[in-house]
């Protein structure tokens, strides 16, 4: 860069107004920040530049940022293109993509890679387009940040600026861990859950009948386009065969545990998965803090959700996480509340005292 | 049975005061039926009946219906035990347990197996003992009634008042068909969900802070107690194996083509999840409706839930389900409101105009 950054001031170039190209317009607008647009579609820019996300971008405009937000086939050669125009004045270009070594791989020849530095906000949502976008998207969220050994410094911390910009928090780690990671968090779940979900496209009608929460809950991210994960998937090959590779060996075991009847193996399996589960961090991206839930039965319609929180608030007790259990053929729903360990009693008390059926 | 039934006005002995047996006494207690406890384990007795669920079984007691509710492992010489000593007064006999095809197969030869009718609540939690009980546990679950060849139609329909009694809905299924509908949507998501989280117990920190709520709805069910699942899945070893095999054909091909970049065969096996994950019956049990989504940002302490639902209240818009965002590093919740199509636009000009920040 020809002078020292002084912090994220503008203007920023985004490159595909899609739902994050967007969705990253309308928050750094909402953070008086200057944005520029470019999509190849006239339509999405039409709209992006119409919610209020910046405006076309020209020829003349020298952005001090270029974010590149473009599907996960394209960042590649618009990333090179991106740091070849901007060579004149230095800008910084990052990209969105939720892969980060082949993106790389496609530019480290280049002129000016130093100035580069990948980026991955986790969010985002079965939603695509500029529609769908919002300046909340990346609130609270986790942007992973992955700089390269080239990359300046100065880029990789205005990188980290428009991730706290959106209201995001950023996570540094090296392209091949971010890789790596997301293969494990994101990717090998999103292909276990298509397995799990498969198994029902043909299933009896009366069989289905009987689904309850678990099912929902494991099958949900399986209903997201298959065009787009199939995109995310074949960009991290790599690192998703290697995890595959060692799901298969577990499948294998858990077939070979069952067929043999052999109970202290399978649950040795079981409790892998029970010690997967309890390392996700909590809320806050803090360690899990011990909680529990309580049930509270709730007619289903309007008014009576408000109702609830408004006595479980003046209990003043924090909830921190809902849950609604789809309940088929009856107009009453369960409702979950998770509340930090020792409040349950408090809660339950409370609740009970007006008049509300509670279970633990 | 001696005389025609004419409903189940009870006495009801429950064996078993776990959490299912415990919450089946409290529900029959509600609707004013006589209950009779028995549990080898005194203390789990004591507590059942201390918490209203019924009172201690004595040798004299003569139930309408015994409903066992036993572990997996031990039903079968249960059910037998109940239907020899109620042989003299022909009381009917149910269970709970989560496979139905295995408990038939120990009584099929015994006599007054006509009065054996199996039954699965689709209730229950990653808790268990009586302390966890609650007479609302049932309450608009499905409730699988699984008549076999010989079973007499008076003791079916009794079994299927029982469902009513404790607030659930009644589902018939053949045992077979119960096991193999289960094997579907309960057994083979609970151990893909066991694989996906296994793979995050060695994982390193700062990839787990990337975890979004995806992989933590996936791994969900894979927190629950180990001994009990192995216990399951092995009671239903044979349809749990036919769908493992399924799936690991299916992985099979999904390893294939990430490894020879066959996008198109991978997005075929994509298509399947998103299919599956759409077959899963709606709220209600009715066909799915379709739904929108609103997010709502919301500062993370006491009393601002209540606030937003009551503004959500006002706006007489519907609240299907709700879910709210784990998010790391920040004091601001993401909640996902579920309204029925057409009812988003609504919902968000009312919660805007009181100042929330929303999108789609």
């Amino acid at each position: 860069m020809s002078e020292p950054t002084e912090g994220l001031t503008g203007p920023v170039e985004i490159v595909g107004t899609g739902l994050l190209g967007t969705s990253i317009g309308l928050a750094l607008r909402r953070a008086g920040v200057e944005v520029f647009l470019a999509d190849e579609s006239p339509d999405h820019l039409r709209t992006a530049s119409g919610l209020g996300a910046g405006r076309p971008a020209t020829a003349e405009d020298r952005p001090q940022l270029v974010v590149v937000a473009v599907p996960p086939d394209h960042l590649g050669p618009v990333i090179r293109s991106a740091l070849a125009l901007t060579a004149a004045y230095g800008a910084v270009v990052t990209d969105v993509g939720s892969v980060k070594s082949r993106p790389l791989a496609a530019v480290a020849d280049v002129e000016g890679v130093e100035r580069y530095v990948g980026g991955h906000p986790m969010a985002g949502s079965e939603r695509s387009g500029p529609l769908a976008a919002s300046a909340a998207l990346f609130d609270g969220r986790p942007w992973a940040v992955t700089p390269h050994e080239r990359s300046n410094p100065d880029a990789v911390a205005l990188v980290e600026e428009l991730a706290r910009l959106c209201g995001a928090v950023p996570v540094r780690l090296s392209p091949l861990e971010h890789d790596r990671a997301v293969a494990r968090i994101s990717h090998i779940p999103h292909l276990l859950a298509a397995l799990a979900a498969g198994r029902l496209a043909d299933a009896p009608t009366d069989h289905l009948a009987l689904s309850g929460q678990g099912v929902r809950d494991v099958t949900r991210v399986a209903a997201g386009d298959p065009a787009l994960y199939g995109q995310i998937v074949s960009a991290n090959a790599e690192a998703v065969l290697d995890l595959l590779t060692e799901v298969r060996d577990r499948l294998d075991a858990v077939i070979e545990a069952v067929g043999d009847a052999d109970r202290p193996r399978l649950e040795l399996l079981l409790q892998e998965g029970v010690a997967g589960a309890r390392a996700i961090p909590g809320k806050h991206g803090a360690p899990t803090r011990p909680t529990q839930s309580v049930f509270v039965s709730v007619p289903d319609h309007p008014g009576e959700l408000a109702r609830l929180f408004a006595d479980a608030g003046a209990s003043e007790v924090n909830i921190e996480d809902v849950h609604i259990d789809h309940d088929p053929g009856r107009p009453v729903g369960l409702l979950e509340l998770t509340v930090e360990e020792g409040r349950a009693e408090h809660l339950i008390a409370s609740l009970e005292s007006k008049g509300w059926v509670t279970h633990r």
